[in-house]
């Protein structure tokens, strides 16, 4: 190990400690630390050399002169996200606490491929930083949400069923090519889930994101990380059997499915047969919106069977927070109501006591959050935020 | 920090390192760590004092005296496990590497209350420590499991339904009182399956194990650590409601749960209202043994109502392994296969392709291996490794 890296790696420990903003003389930081004042002298200066922190006053002196506060600068790097969708796309630049600091929409089909989507992502990106008057070595990393399952390890779909020429498509290689920055990619409920947790719900313990939106699925943030399963399958509610989709065919394969009796896709087409013509999530949003008997019955039935696959979840895995997201989440209380109605007739009073099942809080902008949450989180952890100090 | 802290602080992580078996010379324990030679020779010496690791022989020479090299000593300690059921109780004697020494079984009730079950506990536990030579001193420390819900922090009961006396009352105080060592209360799903776990899948991510006996339970061992979920209540599957069950009377109050129609108690119900007399789980087992067709075909329904739950499971939070143990597990395959036949026809390909479905390996001694390993995992970790050296 060199004299440097030893230097940054007490340097990033400093880093993670300044983190919560409270600004700290160097006494302080050795007497957290239990390293030697001149070592804290030194990674001091480091980081300030780094831009990551700044001094930020004066602490009470105690005879002499007044020893100096540092804090965390949390506007030293920037992060871009991006939220993509099977047709719309959303992009943000944050500073390092996830505030957005400027956001953009477009209507963009992943369906595309990947190259021209990632190339959106890196223009539009690198517009978004200019116009914010910063470069790209401010850049601390790129986090993307995809619209399909992702090997988060190595940043790639994985048999995405609506993303054409994406299947193992290596998505940090060609952005990082083009944006030298760590690149993480996840799934979209996962960034949906962390951005919730972010916003609404940041000391709760078991947080479970479902979004019902065309298709349904399920991000889960257990003691502040996404919990991924064995596979990386975990969440994948959407396929679970529900008593009342007895017969009825998913396009999964399966019959049965919660998808199959409680999506977008499927409210639509049952409305539309019912002689309430609808042609999807939005569409059952809007007929809600007017008043619609049929659409506001179907969405109340669609709650009670996405809570039939909580009530359960309940019991096995006891969450804090229940957060109802994604587009058919718009249509006001109608489907928390239904989700509530059986979680509560069905779970056990423990596994109730002290669980909130809430709408989304960071609605739309919960998938941009939380992606560069998850590049923030991965950038300022012990294992990277030497690399971190050094890169600077 | 007192510097006697700081060197035990330093041995404690050195412990950690040479616990996997591999014996080690002082050199390449200061390679590892990246500390100097003189402060590795001072902690390896406050080791070899306490007795936790000892001289292992020689390395080969590279020129000059050969260094000798140092291992973790497994029976430097031992610990006091005990799995305490309804009315029948096993007390284990291991070494820190969770092998039992000696082992004993008696009948007793729970229902008798804290004290007299837990003085048998300090009693045949002495007695179990005397007749393999060992004396109080040696104990690592005491672990304990209850057929109840358990605060896993402060080692209480909380509302156990069959445990008068009991709820809330300071088990490991009554405990430590009497052999004054660290003393870990789990309930008795969580033990098992961090035994099964211990045994037959130490590498396994994500395991689940059902208990189906009276009652059914399951616990859960994810990432190498016990999920309890925001309450402690994760994996209480029993009350979850199945399709089968719909108007069955529980004695949760609820109906159409899980236990309601597959746990040994329903089994022996229904078993007996078709005239074939059993009284709880081992009747029907014993049953099954004598080839009763009633009770083979109950017995795979059973496993089918259970595949049911865990089929939601798979897709929710994708294991990676599910152990299906307890008395209703003794009956041979039939309730396996009932199980696989639902997870398999329910579950999503990408859950299930490296999901392995199994009966108990561990089998009875399940619970106090599990009992024994999380008193090991808590003395071991990084938070107390270093007050064993000092306990020394």
């Amino acid at each position: 190990m060199t004299e440097l890296r030893v230097t940054a790696a007490g340097a990033g420990t400093l880093l993670r400690i300044l983190r919560d903003g409270r600004p700290r003389t160097r006494s302080e930081l050795a007497s957290v630390t239990g390293l030697a004042r001149s070592t804290v002298t030194q990674r001091v200066d480091a980081l300030l050399a780094s831009g990551l922190i700044g001094p930020a006053g004066e602490a009470a002196s105690t005879g002499g002169r007044p020893p100096t506060t540092f804090s965390f600068r949390p506007d030293a790097r920037v992060v871009v996200a991006a939220d993509l969708g099977a047709t719309h796309a959303r992009l943000a630049l944050t500073d390092m606490t996830g505030t957005v600091l400027a956001e953009e929409r477009a209507d963009l089909d992943i369906a595309l491929g990947p190259e021209p989507v990632l190339d959106w992502v890196v223009d539009r990106g690198r517009a978004l930083l200019d116009g914010a008057g910063r470069e790209v070595p401010d850049l601390l990393g790129v986090g993307i949400g995809l619209p399909g399952p992702v090997e988060y390890s190595t940043g790639r779909a994985v048999n995405p069923p609506i993303m054409p020429g994406w299947d193992n498509f290596d998505v940090p290689g060609y952005v990082g090519a083009r944006l030298p920055v760590p690149v993480l990619v996840d799934n979209d409920v996962n960034i949906m889930a962390v951005g919730e947790h972010h916003v609404a719900w940041p000391t709760a313990s078991h947080l479970m994101f479902v979004k019902v939106a065309t298709g349904i699925g399920c991000g889960i943030v257990s003691e502040g990380r996404v919990y991924r399963g064995a596979q990386g399958a975990a969440g994948d509610m959407g396929h679970i059997h529900v008593p009342s989709g007895a017969g009825r065919q998913c396009r999964c394969g399966n019959t049965g499915c919660l998808e199959a009796v409680a999506s977008g896709a499927a409210l639509a087409e049952a409305l539309t047969a019912e002689g309430v013509p609808a042609r999807g999530a939005r569409d059952v949003v809007e007929l809600s919106r007017n008043g619609s008997v049929p659409a506001l019955r179907a969405l109340r039935q669609a709650g009670r069977d996405v809570g039939e696959v909580l009530a359960a979840s309940v019991n096995m895995f006891n969450p804090s927070v229940i957060v109802i997201g994604g587009a058919l989440a718009l249509a006001g209380d109608h489907l928390l109501a239904g989700v509530r109605e059986i979680i509560y007739q069905r779970s056990l009073p423990l596994a109730t006591e002290h669980l909130s099942i809430v709408s989304s809080t960071a609605g739309e902008s919960a998938g941009v959050i939380g992606a560069a949450v998850t590049v923030i989180e991965h950038c300022l952890s012990p294992e990277h935020a030497d690399t971190l100090v050094t890169r600077a």
